[in-house]
């Protein structure tokens, strides 16, 4: 009943609109209210009360989808005041960072909170997020993205990075978006579990050089450097090609696992 | 506590070793016994009672790290008779699927059992994978390779794939990794709650092009067809470079929503 | 003396003139003319008796280099009506042909005369390209944009294409950027020499499918297909990468080489 | 009836035969020999006099095409010593080199000779190749490999590279296929033409950022740093799919032409 129930648009709701030419809407559905542009409109009353998934049609007679938004399709819809990093290179990580429910992560580079987001979701429910940036501005930012998106303050927690001062300690992962992540290594050794995992994404090539060097002479085993590049695929009867354009590069991504030589006295063959 | 506990390793934990050379074993450990290579030795109760993390040096005095393996990594150790899914692809869907605690999937095509383990880390805690498959022994032994992985029967359910049969119904994701997913199209569609989301892997682009043309002609909007490739950069201070070589191809990916048209005397209008 | 003569700009001469944002014009150089962008204007005399490569300064103030322009660069500057074959393509194309001076070659599809001026440079002196398409009005846009790159009458032989007709025989390569290549297959076999080399581009996978299984099938060897990406690397101290934005795809490209069966009578043997 | 001659093989003749696996052999045919693998056998005699491109059987059944080898086949059968180029970067560079025939060409780095033998085959006829290295073994290599290829003295010139030394001036373009590219900047300016091109090719990112870097701050316009990546299409009918394994890099390449300041007192427009 509960899963039923949920599977209905409400009022209050954020849901995907999608029209033909593939333009998607991210819109929160409000009693009396309308949705348009300039291919035609659609009253949120007509949506709400109606299951997700529902095709109905526009003023202009075309299709319009009521789709339930993923966290990949809020994420592409933050308010941007930065780059953001691209759902290829955030799937990419958390898988190689293997995040799951109850994990804790520190992010540095809080940014317009689009990882942020990302990162809520994968280690719910019971995980969480620190979130840090050295701008106020970009804190606020991330955190109203966040609020925008349903994720709250029992999951993500933005402080303001000081220079100097520990990190939030005993984490399973720590993310960098940052433009200097070697500043980082040692704070984020520091506040890493054994074995924990660290992940930067740096723009240029001499950046993920300089971070890898770090990462391999401090600590950290397992340092892999990768570019991620998807292609999409016109996929059509009987002319099936790739797209002419593609995103020639976003960032290029630095994975390590944290390590430490073992201390003599902790050895266990003296037992 | 709970948590600095469960950072020890201990009998019975399956450890990933991890030598200079970047090669990684999945080693159960077990008291008494030794891991051999012809790079050393390593004496299972050297890391017993250790944290994760710890380097280790075998007994050719050659440093070995213990890590904590993630599903990325227990995922390419599965014992395959099949072709499995590449981390980049599977990482890839499991974004553009949206998964989530709580989830329900259909997994049509078992194999091996390495997409299934990942789809049920995805959806930890309170999700289900109901994996099908038309091989017995396929059935078999994806349910070894996932109980090896922790992942137990209350996460998974292996079915045997009968022709015409319904699929179990009400799932956020249906996936398939089989030969002629367009013949499982209908039953997918109604599987999936609305909104769900499919994703079919394929090897050709002949497949692919045959699996888009039937999702966007049965039910299902947003027809996304994509290549995921990575490529390794030896980052190396003053001489970085890509890897010589690379993987060119593995699967083809196509992702969908499910949608359906409004019943007439299900809108809201007239009341 | 010869050689530093041509060095000089001479009025008729076409240059190539490159702005600091690389963006490049083809100029004909004529007295008392101007050339004028909105980034300053450049008059024709001041170039006329220069050395190529000279710097100049336009009336903004802005440099702009004066180049010699090369095939590459012509072949970008015809006037389209339809799409033309990229340099990336046909600077492979024309090394798997192995085209060289005074060899001879049919062009299948003249569409606006880009690759015909490309063969045509690769076959100096001595060649000649036998360039055909099935509308009239291409074949005179391609012997215009043809005639304007300096590319003559005694080098290329435009000719309409009317079904069943041979193609010109005993020539070295074929070429063949037309919707349905497979359609001149025999026609292609026939006209080649032994062991001579044949080459099509087409959009779709669907279409290179066809055309390598004609191939294969029909007295060709050596059939390969392939894609070319060629990815601009932003070459900047310390902040080096790969650009954005990438063409994705363009044509794949099918090449084959002409076999033929020994025929028994030819046969050294019984001597 | 010369064209005619030139395609009958003959005792002397290079000869590329091709097995069924795509598997190349380049041979000289010699009378009385017999070339052997563990595929079968094939009497030289059975080719001499045949013509180019015939399709015959060997020893053990199975068919083996003999072909008329081109420059790209004769630069992959190099003797190696040192990496050599790859086609693909070749015929790029080739292109945006702009050569043809009669152009003259110093190539810095023979090494093994393969780019020495495109680089005669593409300035054929009249042209001339000044190819330099600092290593006697390397330009003895080099001349063996290029003589073999049918490239001779009146088409190449080897010279030992001495530091400070002027290179041949007046040529239409240099290429380098060396280390520390950068320290030849001066010397390859000083020796082109105006307009002159220049390319280098390079392994690591970190060298083409100094190369693009000394290019644009010493009297060189256009330059551009690219990767040329080639990825092969297995095209089979209804299963068309890349192949699994490709290149993942060779060199990356960055071209340049040159330019000069006019000189005040070369100004035409006083006269």
């Amino acid at each position: 009943m509960q899963r039923g129930a949920l599977r209905q648009m409400s009022a209050g709701d954020q849901v995907l609109l999608v029209h033909e030419d593939q333009k998607t809407f991210l819109v929160e559905l409000t009693p009396g209210r309308t949705f348009s542009t300039h291919k035609g409109a659609v009253a949120h009353d007509k949506l709400i009360g109606q299951p997700y998934g529902t095709q109905i049609v526009n003023s202009a007679g075309a299709p319009v989808f009521a789709l339930r938004p993923i966290w990949v399709e809020r994420m592409m819809k933050v308010d941007r005041r930065t780059n953001i990093m691209y759902p290829k290179d955030v799937a990419y990580l958390l898988a190689r960072l293997g995040l799951g429910a109850g994990d804790r992560v520190v992010e540095l580079g809080s940014g317009s909170g689009a990882m942020t987001m990302a990162l809520a979701h994968a280690v719910r429910p019971g995980g969480r997020i620190y979130s840090y940036d050295r701008r106020e501005d970009f804190l606020e930012l991330a955190a109203r993205n966040c609020a925008r998106a349903g994720v709250g303050e029992d999951e993500v927690e933005f402080r303001l990075r000081i220079d100097g001062e520990d990190l939030e300690p005993e984490v399973d992962a720590v993310t960098c978006d940052i433009p200097e992540p070697w500043q980082e290594m040692g704070a984020a050794h520091a506040a890493l579990v054994g074995s924990g995992r660290f992940a930067a994404a740096t723009p240029t090539f001499n950046q993920a050089e300089r971070v890898a060097a770090c990462l391999a002479g401090g600590g950290f085993a397992m340092v892999q450097t990768t570019e991620v590049l998807v292609r999409e695929i016109l996929a059509r009867p009987g002319r099936t090609r790739p797209a002419h354009r593609m995103v020639g590069h976003t960032q290029i991504l630095t994975t390590a696992v944290k390590v430490f030589a073992q201390q003599p006295d902790e050895s266990p063959e003296p037992q």
